[in-house]
This record gives structure tokens, C-alpha cells and sequence, in this order.
């Protein structure tokens, strides 16, 4: 396999708001040479979410950031076409850390995964992997809607969002989406399924709240943060539930106002809870054995934004941030053999 | 009983901050005249919370305002001294919303509990009154402090975090203090017993947490908010639960930064929950037995902050805000004659 090349987006310089064309450099170097225990993955698909951009930041969080020089950090799935160890083989789908790259190196470690049978590798990255189950335990765990409830979603036409309110229809929820600018706003009520949604870029948001959610919010699955967090706060139910799932808002800046609505959890007895999908590993069967089943049944659907090529990576992360991403946005990188 | 009068200190006008000499007006008046399923108690000590300031704005909270010309309303003990009903017979200690007055008139209802046997009247307004029990379910259903775990607790030289860090401390957890001052933090670890106490005037919290919590915080019982909350959310450990008792850092104002570190809730799955005693008044029973065996044991000690005499309410509610108070404020109205 000596002859193969390797394309990588690497870090230049770390980024300052969106990424700047001088922040990354698309190189091409040989294919990595495998130890023992590893097997060398063609990347097929890269999962781009928003954490993605917090990791090209200097700052500790629950992975080290992306060094200069590095490929940038990201989700993907691809197949195994080399192996110097048993758990995996060549023709294997896995989904790994793939990284901004056309060939991964994988071993047995808890981010890679074979996929067992001919699969969707699209829909490995979106509701059968890391956001369908971040979607799943964040509503079922933390958020727990009874029916009749109310439940709101930030980002709502986005990969996680969307999940989560069809996960909470299913639950006999009354879901309320909010996303930006009216063409979302459509496609979360006509194709997701929710009951209304609100355009935070109409204005008043708090108004928009009162009058969509007139029993108050029972159930908010936050993505977003900042003023929209501290909106839906405004509108909190007694014994509401907030699930912390991002704070894209601040994924840029690096600054985020707090909530000075977070005395409504004092006042109505509330709870808002942080949560980190990977902490669920153990229970990812149990999340897709329940959204497989949903998805058989035709209550729920999902649906994936492709950047076509590795040089349109960048332009997909920054995407995220200026609001052009439905569903799940995900940039291909080679095309599947198997699918 | 006719020939009773009755003091009461009622509201004129909403304060601005600190209730000011024009705001209320001493005034004395007939006394009450019973209808059927009422008793009058002539009360003997009124317990001065922080809420009660909160009261006397023109804000829906868990119970409405006080009504300008009604009297400032606070949880009180007394002595039945006329009754109308079944519930209560004369010379029975009751505890009730007694409010800033001599004379009040109870019901069979919620707030109202006939205390049994020979009863120590002050500590039913510390340890075992409300404020015992919202350090107890505090620390018990939300903090759950583990052995070895570090708590750290907000006006802890107050009623109810002096009680929530001794509580946290038979639980076997480390227990951090935060006061203002130097007197308040000597007593929070002599008097009460915690293995620290720091001076949020002396400056730079963070850095007095980062020192004093090298393992950083699995609970914080918060009575304070504000910066206070920023500064604990920003040392959050992997896990941690914030307990929000209070905001006493805004009541003044109406003003309440948000916590912009709540974003750690989210980078370490920590979760922020809000409660209300009143929604354990089934429970009272359990907590004052435990705290009970606790004081037997000598493992808890309760002190109370008394003014004396009715024309001195105001400034005893006042007090709470500019920090002249240790343990739990009160206020004598008249001799009990049952101690």
C-alpha cells in the first residue's frame, strides 16, 4: 500500500471566529505506515459537527485540542483496506475518529467501531451514530417528556435537533423547534414533524415562546445557548427540565453570556443538566435498537447535508456557524464501496 | 379578648434595595376578631429570611406580593392564646406565617403546625423550622455529598448554609465555606466546623477556590448567586451538582448576572437544580429527626442572631443584606412562656 498518498487538512494557525483560509492548509503526504494492532481506514464520509471547532481552540476540554500540524479532528466512517491486527479486516465499515484526512489509522480503542452488515454509511453519522444517540439519551435521560408535555429544541433543523424533537413526538410530546429564518423553520414543522417553529431572527423570541408554549416549557434540549438558552429559561415550567447538549452560540467567540434567567430553576424548582454522549457508549445498542425501530415505522426521519470533497471540509464546519446546515452536515470524502 | 391591640409593621411603599424608614409604618390596631375555624396566636419570634425581601416587590414568586398596607409577611412561632377551632387549643405553639405583627390569626392549613411537647421556640425557626429542612433536603436529595467529595457552600456563615456544611460534613464530605469577611469565615470553621472558609471580600474567588478545592467541587449548596455562582461553576467538577437554594445576591436589585460559567455544566455533565422546601412538607418529620440525632450527638450546633422587639424587624431584615448577620436572624416579639 506504499503507493498510496494521504490528503489531510491540517491546522495552520488557530482560528479566530469562522476559519480563515490561512488558519488550514490542504496537504498531501504518504499514507501512514501501520504498527501492529492498527488497521489503515479510506475515509468514505466525515461527520462535521460544531464541537469540531471547539477543539481547534487552546482550551482543555473532554478531548486535548487539535495541534498545529495536525489534521483537524472530526467523525467519520470508512473502510478498512489494510490490517496488521484481528480486530478488523479489510472490507470492515468502521466508524472512528477519522479526522479532515483520506486515510485513518484505527486500533481497538472505544472511538472506533466495525459496523456489522451492509449499512448506510450516511446514516452512520447521523441518527446510528454519536448524534442519534446524543439526541436519544438527552431527551430519554435528562429531558424524560411525559405526554402532553411541552418540549422545546434549539437548532432544530440541525443533525441532533431535529432527532430530538421527533424522539420527544414519539414520547407524546407537543414540540416546539426554534431555528433561523423561515425556510428552516418550514422544514422542521413540514419534514421533522414538529408542532410549530419558532425564527429566532424574527425577533422577540420571548414573545414567540409565550405565545407558541402558553403551558410553559416542561422540556428544553439546548444546543445553543446564550440568549436563547435564557429566553426558554423566561418560559420554564414548574419542575421544568434543561438538557445541555451545546453552546454553539459561543463555539466562535469563546464568549458566552450566562442566563440570568437561571433563577426561574430556583423559582419553578427546575433542573439543567449537562450531558456527554460518549459517557453512554455502553448503551449506544439500546439507542439504535429503539431509533431503527422508530425509523422502520416511518416516525422518524433524518437527513444529511453533503460537502462534496475533502476541500470543502472547512467550508462545511464554518457552515455550521453561519446557519446554511439542515440536518446533518457531513462532507464526503471518498465514495463507499459497499452501501 | 377584645381589649387586645395589635402592632404590625405593614408596607407603605415598594423599596428600592434596602427597605428604607418610609417604606414601612409601625402601627398598632385592634386585634383580630376570630371566625369560626380560626385560633389567634399571640406571636413570640418571627424568622427573617431573605425571601421575605422578595415579597415586598411587585413580582409573581412562589407566593404573592404583600399588598401595600398589609404587613410584611415572614414564618413566625407563637402561643395560641384564643381559638375558634379544632385544630388548635390555647397554649398550643404553633408555627405559621406569623408576619411583622404581635398578633396573628391561624388556620388548619399548610404553613400552620402545632409544635408537640416542651419546645426550644427559637430553633424552630433554625434547625427545626423551614430553614433546617431546606439545608437538609438541599444536601440530601440534590448535593448527595459522597465521602471524601468536596462541597463547598455559599453564605455559609447564614442559617441555612451553616447547617447544609455541617450536614454535608456527617455525610463525610470535605466542606468548603464562602462568607464575607474575616469574623464570619473565623466563625464558619470554629463554630460550625468546616475545613474551610473563604472571604469573598478579600478578592479573586477563583483563585481562593482553585486553592482550597485542588480536587475542585462536586456540590455547591448556593445561597448566593451572582458572581459567587460564576466563580464555584467555573472550578465544577466531573459530575457536579449545584444545589440553588437562594439569590440573595440580586433580591436588592432585581438584578441577576447569569452564570456564564454554567457552560461547565456541559463540559463536565454537572447538573444545576432548583427546590423548594415547601414541596417536601411531607418530609419535615424525617429531616428534624435526623437533624434532631444529629444535635444530640453533639455532630451539629444551630445559632441564632436575635433583635428585640417588633420596631426592629426592618432592621433585622436588612441585616441579611449588609452582612451583619451569623445563623439565623430573628426577631423577639414578646416572651414565649413555654420554652
Amino acid at each position: 500500500m506504499n503507493h498510496l498518498t494521504n490528503r489531510q487538512v491540517v491546522l495552520r494557525r488557530r482560528p479566530t471566529g469562522l476559519v480563515q483560509p490561512d488558519d488550514t492548509e490542504l496537504i498531501e503526504g504518504p499514507a501512514p505506515v501501520l504498527g501492529k494492532g492498527e488497521a489503515l481506514v479510506r475515509n468514505t464520509y466525515l461527520g462535521i459537527d460544531a464541537a469540531v471547532r471547539t477543539w481547534l481552540d487552546d482550551q482543555p476540554g473532554y478531548l486535548p485540542p487539535v495541534q498545529i500540524g495536525e489534521a483537524i479532528r472530526a467523525g467519520g466512517v470508512g473502510e478498512v483496506i489494510e490490517t496488521r491486527c484481528d480486530a478488523y479486516a479489510v472490507g470492515d465499515i468502521v466508524t472512528t475518529l477519522s479526522d479532515f484526512q483520506e486515510l485513518a489509522v484505527v486500533r481497538d480503542d472505544v472511538f472506533s467501531t466495525v459496523i456489522a452488515g451492509p449499512v448506510d454509511q450516511l446514516s452512520m453519522l447521523s441518527v446510528y451514530g454519536s448524534t442519534g444517540a446524543t439526541a436519544y439519551f438527552g431527551v430519554t435521560d435528562i429531558g424524560k417528556p411525559q405526554p402532553g408535555e411541552t418540549v422545546v429544541v434549539s437548532a432544530a433543523a440541525g443533525a441532533t435537533g431535529s432527532l430530538a424533537g421527533q424522539i420527544a413526538k414519539i414520547a407524546g410530546a407537543r414540540v416546539v423547534g426554534i431555528a433561523g429564518g423561515p425556510e428552516k423553520c418550514r422544514v422542521v414543522v413540514e419534514e421533522f414533524g414538529f408542532d410549530a417553529c419558532l425564527d429566532y431572527r424574527a425577533g422577540d423570541l420571548p414573545a414567540q415562546l409565550k405565545e407558541h408554549c402558553p403551558k410553559r416549557v416542561d422540556v428544553f434540549f439546548d444546543n445553543v445557548g446564550g440568549p436563547i438558552l435564557d429566553a426558554v429559561l423566561g418560559r420554564l415550567a414548574q419542575g421544568g427540565r434543561v438538557a445541555l447538549c451545546g453552546v454553539i452560540s459561543s463555539y466562535l467567540t469563546g464568549e458566552h453570556p450566562g442566563p440570568a434567567n437561571y433563577t426561574n430553576l430556583l423559582a419553578r424548582c427546575g433542573t439543567m443538566q449537562g450531558f456527554n454522549t460518549l459517557n453512554n457508549w455502553g448503551r449506544f445498542d439500546e439507542a439504535f435498537t429503539k431509533l431503527r425501530a422508530w425509523e422502520a415505522e416511518g416516525r422518524l426521519v433524518h437527513r444529511e447535508h453533503i460537502h462534496d470533497g475533502l476541500e470543502h471540509a472547512v467550508d462545511a464546519l464554518n457552515g455550521l456557524f453561519t446557519g446554511t446546515n439542515i440536518g446533518k452536515t457531513v462532507v464526503r470524502v471518498s465514495d463507499p464501496t459497499v452501501s
